[in-house]
């Protein structure tokens, strides 16, 4: 990291990747030079719980930082769960490009890396009310969901036929 | 991936990221739109066959994408180890955002991406003699390396203190 | 696999092995020359879920199939679980001896054996209403549960004590 | 183990280590000569579960002992979870010292003890209405659990932040 | 297992499955019911210790028993290495079918199941100069191999272009 | 850690526990108030490189501290080997109650531990050339051994059959 550079982290599932998570990161970048944004849990997928690919997620968060213009401005980086939460800053850190700060407002993240001496900085976000638990629902109900989500976001899910995977994904889920 | 976009895969450990590695994905990125770089053994780090961290190589990678201005052009992927050979192939297209075809010299890469009906190029690269494996031990014996890697890598390394690493891993597995 | 020779294949985790699952195969091998019989979540045991051991659920698989004088047109696979839905496709495919068509009614699983180009056949039969879930119960409750798993299930299961297991196991969950 | 010596082998989580333990061996060490003391899920903390890191929980039992005067007679193990049931007598045997009786009430982990050979005995306590779940639950409403714990216990717990952190835990917990 | 059914475990990794296996199995068989087949390493593949994926070696093994016309009186189980030795015979005993004795000829694996109480038998065999690392050689070499397996495994072995395989492992490992 | 408790941290593998081990753990006492010991690469066992399980090596090194009197001043704390050896640290830390110190002479364990803030000693033995590898070797070769390892040791290792286990081993491995 060059002498002076500023970085900030971001850590979600984008499951999908939506408003809030994207409006957090255009506003982070007003005050970080750069910004890496870790993708968790990168080996789930076709759970409820996390229903698209590491690759899958990848395409949409590119997608969206390149119709912004800020995807030169950004590092992703997935990042396999590990079972040791203790470890995970660790983790992070090790895989990650040196960054200064980090960006959360789960306070556990805070209290673990706060542990390690990293500054914490709260995630604005005109979006709060976005989740995506309640995206990945309204999904499967038909109700509507693509307002939530960046338009290249909304495209890609389509193409991809998102919501026969959701729908197959419930029916197994249910079952078990 | 949008209709008819052009998508490279290159696979590697960048222990470190090189000349060789550089050549090659400068010379591929005048057939293909973009490029994805693929960071194998992802969690191995402090040994002499995988000295570095994940961040670290995405560090080294990065910076020398920037200096050449084709970062925007490229998708850095970290991929950790499986021990499954036969599935290896099925993870790299997990975590990655859809790609067409292949460069790699590798006859087993070779054979496996086209067992599942990818199409696989030659990588060209005009610095053939230069090699991870040899760079790390001029590192540990005082020849010179730095003529084989990007600039802004042999500056990086010499920030972290590379050489110094390298001989504690050394002393290290030596004694094994 | 003989050129011309058809293999279907069947996933279940056999908890225990039950007339819903004996008949499918039985009615499979009808349009079958052999059939797979792929044994999921191979290392669990001793939880409600998957309350016997991988060695338990061949052994009743393989009385069964014996019984009914089709053993020597089956395969029994052991796979253990894996963390990542989306390359489980691909284990199926490593571990077992090669097939042609999938017998499934999970939607789930019809689209994941999709994705890689095989063929996906409704599993037939006449006792759908049988389900591991509820037979696994019924032996907590003291009803009546033989009458739905093979003649030679339900010995095997006293001689192994199973309703004591199934007791230990649920006193044990209720706990946690 | 020398000749005619007798040991006892205690499984638990410890989250905390409370009196419901603490009586319990130190009951057992009437009978026995020495106690091994299982550390279970030793790699888990951060979550209401195990809210405690393998080392916090070291601490707290040795402290324990120490004031209690018995600590040399005891032998504290941690041991990882394995995802195996049917496998996991044979790793608490791989992993302790050798033992000859083992103290437990929980009919599963009686059952897997016995099916090796192992005397089973059932563990005694005055303070069977001592529980680590309804302890960490006291611990974020604000209700009385110094009580229920050795006094070292409870200011150890005040010096760590346990309170804070579970809080934490809690309100990330309910975000999933 | 039925009162007084004979049972005798083989364990090997089959890469591939040659006459030493065929032949020691067959010889077993006329003093045992039933054998079972360990088929270890399973999810090794691709490496010149294990070239060959876990269902192509059940493929070997079970088209050799079946022109032997003893198919029926075997089982085949494939087992993933695990990385603790005092463990694995556990993990055998819990993967597979009851078995009363164990043929071997490695005394490690004799220690480990003596330990367990269990009957080890020598494993006899008239082509004891048969040996999976050099039938693996010889392949690479263009030397004669095809006398050393039963001639249903050479016909398949040609078929899924095995040398070819073999090759580029090579060629991989080497470049390591 | 209470207020102004010193405590040093030692790492070993202890394949036996040897005198070199001993007399720098007694040493070490004359400037810590109390020691930790961590048994490094617990699950391994039954390789030439790590013979005795987790256990047997928690009995000889708990055996020999009491003979000399400082068991109640030690803690023993056996850690699972990670593939990561940037997260190794982490995973002390995580599993052992507080330390302020490190005993080591590994310059790849000191730049590691200093790394995240740690103080490292020199260890220092009277007998430097004692060697775990050395007496692994001389335990199958016939030569004298019992000189480099505490007296009750050389008894433990004899009542356990060590020098058999040792020699299946070795065949066992020159066969791989």
């Amino acid at each position: 990291m060059k002498q002076g550079l500023k970085r900030g982290l971001f850590v979600g599932r984008f499951q999908p990747y939506h408003l809030g998570h994207h409006n957090a990161i255009i506003s982070a970048l007003k005050e970080m030079d750069e910004v890496l944004i870790v993708v968790g849990s990168a080996k789930q997928s076709h759970s409820m719980k996390n229903p698209f690919t590491c690759g899958e997620r990848i395409e949409m968060i590119s997608e969206s930082l390149k119709q912004a213009n800020v995807y030169a401005k950004c590092f992703i980086v997935p990042i396999e769960d590990m079972n040791e939460n203790a470890m995970w800053v660790s983790k992070v850190i090790s895989y990650s490009p040196k960054f200064s700060e980090v960006y959360t407002n789960n306070p556990l993240v805070k209290q673990l890396f706060e542990g390690r001496g990293l500054k914490v900085n709260k995630m604005i976000s005109n979006e709060k009310h976005i989740d995506g638990k309640i995206i990945r629902k309204k999904m499967t109900t038909g109700e509507n969901w693509k307002e939530f989500v960046p338009k290249v976001v909304a495209e890609y899910l389509e193409k991809i036929n998102a919501i026969e995977r959701l729908e197959a994904i419930l029916t197994n889920e249910e079952k078990q």
